[in-house]
């Protein structure tokens, strides 16, 4: 009987055998999805893969580098580094992932406006452990509207508002439904840009269509620039993406040049993608104006004026920073019902937007006004964030224009500087000898040296024979812009 | 002045009147992703949308219908209805929202080991408000391959494991990687099959190859019909994939059929996608076999055997059933590295998958044990959860027993029943007038005349000629099934 089955194994295990060796294929990179293996992804690229293995290797060896810790100056993630969470926030997803709290909130001194808010909540969600509908509660919706309206002085409405998992998914939902795939499409994108943009493009096999940002203006929107663009495009245009404050920029848009873009996309008939994640990350010399409130004062104007127009918010920047929430939403207006459907269906193919990141941009879009019980903490803690960002905002750029061969635009928006660098003719061969773009070589010795991973300019784009990089100013110490200047200096020695 | 301002103002909008009278273009249907337009996804379909406005309508008018509510049996979405959420689950969480409460949980009655467990996660994520790595929390992923490696009793890692935004998520991740978007490619799908996989499948422009399961048989799979669809396919084969327990049919695979499965895909050079996230949802007849453990035991007997298989599985189902906080993960094993660094630039992509999901994953394949303190409340919970899934799904499969012209096979897994039909000619052609599948006019009477929202067959697939509709067995009351035989006896009443 064991005999019997030893042998049936044993037969069984040749058989095996025999079809792995007869077949010696395996899935490799040829076999993929092109796009996929083409598409470019440089805020978790290379630096960032660097910067984790050196992490790593620092555990089993803390002496192996010249520094204590690596420092992630390459991605807007305030909640790594020291940025604490709001309170009022924290408090409600608290007694909604828990609510049984709320009868007890007084013992663990939750305050009653926190209650108030987690019951309405939970009273039109459910249970944030419930898929809610494809397009996202219609409380938290409703809330967002009337954000918008105040924000603008012009009307939202509820039905227009879509929630979604962080704004990198309304960008995806967008250019999936708007790229036809077939190659012919275009993208109009500013350069320098968010890389989630071109990747995107890569993924749908569209093309971007560079319009070029004016360094010279503070990186402001050139309309010869755009119109250029529109001009020697060899692609069918769907859409202009904008980001505004930009990043890696930082520049603000004012309502002139809004204008200009919403107009330029009337007549070439195109839509316009307002990435707007940065609005209230506004410095001093910024200021904000939304698409949607150019967009309203054009149709007052002119009925006629349609543009398709989406903006996008998320909780991941702004005075929240609660980037692994993944909340987020978009705003669309113009588009024709037939898009609007074929964008819902792509969302309830996702089925829904996580519960808890929607309820969270429920307490951004409508935060403790004067005279709630929760008003006073809620305002010094987003005090002190917003003070924090601007003094090492400030900090940062004042240790840029110190440097040598080294230009830098003052802190206007977003969480991030792009100084332009002068690189030796020593540096750039130096970098070509080891195939590297000479900005990424340049940043890749900052890491090697000081343990500061920045991304560099080629990462999101830049004019040729021109290198930059980008940093958060979201390091704490002084010693932060310090290091990079004396790094700096040390790299301009050793190749000029 | 003023006069002048208003001229200014008069001139502009004539100007911007110009321009959209010139052009008076917008984007249609015709200009979007035909792949987009094309897909198809029944579970938020026609029927769901039907039933969100009979919601909708009866707010209004409570009347207007012959039932008092809607019951969405159409989804898979436990909480939406009765299910508690398991209490030491949420415990955690609101602690990794609001850590203060840490300190203070016995004044909430949060027992010592959920504070043990989120102060850990806590220490090992730094802030759920922060991105985390693209493939997930270390600890996350540790904890996961303990899991796996206790119920298979084979080796599993870290570094194969990557956590996504539920399961949707991974499939996305794997069909967007695998498919080459040309055309050309297949992957071979059950039908009937949760229709998700033809929904990608259509986005990426890639084929579903259907291989038939066997109602004859509890829709098991059967292998002449799988190398059948290999036979005829004039595709180039990717992948099978395999929903285990099934989804619509709650069948559960055997060890012989998965070996055969996993044989068949190391013979063609293909992958095996293997969703699994009903692993947790077993009945009386059913037993849950991990495709993991089959490939192990294949890789003993064979080293050469090197099948690249994706496993599939979520916080949504099981006794969790935390649909709305996005947890998930994929475990990928035998791909090559090249592959693999394609799946991880596209996590990176989107960034992070929502912190607290992840944290929700750790806590569902580490629960409390006999001895933890809150192990007794835990064990009550999710023992009430799965006596109570399995007296409703008993409840109904007996119900459905006793109907004329149906046949229904026991319930074995996930939490679906999906019941044959032999529809009348009269309602066949009724349904043919309405341009409707008989199966969905079926179901939109149900519908209209219940307030019971189900999917028809025709959302999964099924053999020509054959009806059928999905259930979930979620609802609560006595009445459920009664209502739907009440219905049914009325329809054939009506129709033959």
């Amino acid at each position: 009987m064991l005999r019997q089955g030893i042998k049936r194994a044993v037969v069984h295990a040749r058989a095996v055998q025999a079809v792995c060796k007869r077949t010696n294929m395996t899935i490799t990179k040829k076999d993929l999805n092109p796009q996929v293996v083409n598409a470019q992804y440089a805020v978790r690229g290379k630096l960032a893969v660097r910067a984790d293995e050196i992490k790593e290797q620092m555990r089993t060896n803390p002496s192996l580098f010249p520094f204590d810790k690596v420092i992630n100056a390459n991605i807007g993630n305030p909640q790594q580094l020291d940025q604490k969470p709001v309170t009022f926030y924290r408090q409600v997803l608290a007694m909604l992932q828990y609510p049984e709290l709320m009868d007890r909130a007084a013992d663990v001194g939750i305050p009653n406006d926190a209650v108030q808010r987690a019951r309405k909540l939970l009273d039109d969600i459910g249970s944030v452990g419930a898929y809610s509908s494809s397009q996202g509660v219609t409380t938290v919706r409703n809330s967002v509207a009337n954000f918008i309206q105040k924000r603008d002085g012009y009307a939202a409405s509820a039905s227009d508002i879509y929630l979604t998992t962080g704004a990198s998914n309304a960008v995806t939902f967008l250019l999936t439904t708007l790229a036809r795939g077939d190659g012919s499409d275009g993208f109009m994108i500013p350069i320098p840009q968010y890389p989630l943009y071109t990747a995107t493009l890569t993924l749908q096999n569209s093309n971007p269509v560079p319009y070029y940002l004016d360094e010279a203006k503070e990186w402001g929107t050139n309309m010869a620039a755009l119109n250029d663009a529109v001009e020697s495009s060899k692609h069918k245009l769907k859409a202009v993406v904008v980001i505004n404050p930009g990043n890696p920029t930082g520049a603000c848009l004012g309502v002139k040049e809004i204008k200009d873009i919403l107009l330029l996309a009337q007549k070439e008939g195109i839509a316009v993608i307002a990435d707007e994640v940065y609005q209230a990350n506004i410095f001093a010399s910024g200021q904000f104006h939304s698409f949607k409130k150019v967009w309203s004062i054009l149709k007052e104007e002119n009925p006629d004026f349609n543009v398709p127009l989406a903006s996008l918010h998320s909780t991941s920047k702004g005075k929240i920073g609660e980037c692994g929430q993944r909340g987020g939403y978009m705003e669309l207006v113009g588009f024709h019902e037939d898009v609007i459907e074929q964008i819902y269906k792509l969302c309830s193919i996702s089925l829904c937007p996580v519960v808890t990141g929607q309820a969270l941009i429920e307490c951004m879009v409508n935060p403790p006004v004067e005279g709630d019980e929760s008003y006073p903490l809620f305002n010094k803690e987003t005090n002190h964030i917003m003070d924090t960002l601007t003094q090492r905002a400030n900090r940062l750029y004042e240790a840029f224009k110190e440097m040598p061969k080294v230009s830098c635009e003052p802190p206007q928006g977003a969480m991030y500087l792009f100084p332009s660098i002068e690189l030796p003719a020593g540096a750039i061969a130096e970098a070509e000898r080891h195939n590297e773009q000479p900005d990424e070589f340049y940043c890749m010795k900052l890491l090697e040296q000081t343990g500061i991973c920045v991304i560099p300019g080629s990462g999101f784009g830049q004019k040729d024979g021109t290198y930059h990089f980008r940093t958060t100013f979201l390091a704490p110490g002084d010693d932060y812009g310090e290091k990079i200047v004396n790094f700096h200096k040390k790299f301009l020695a050793q190749y000029e």
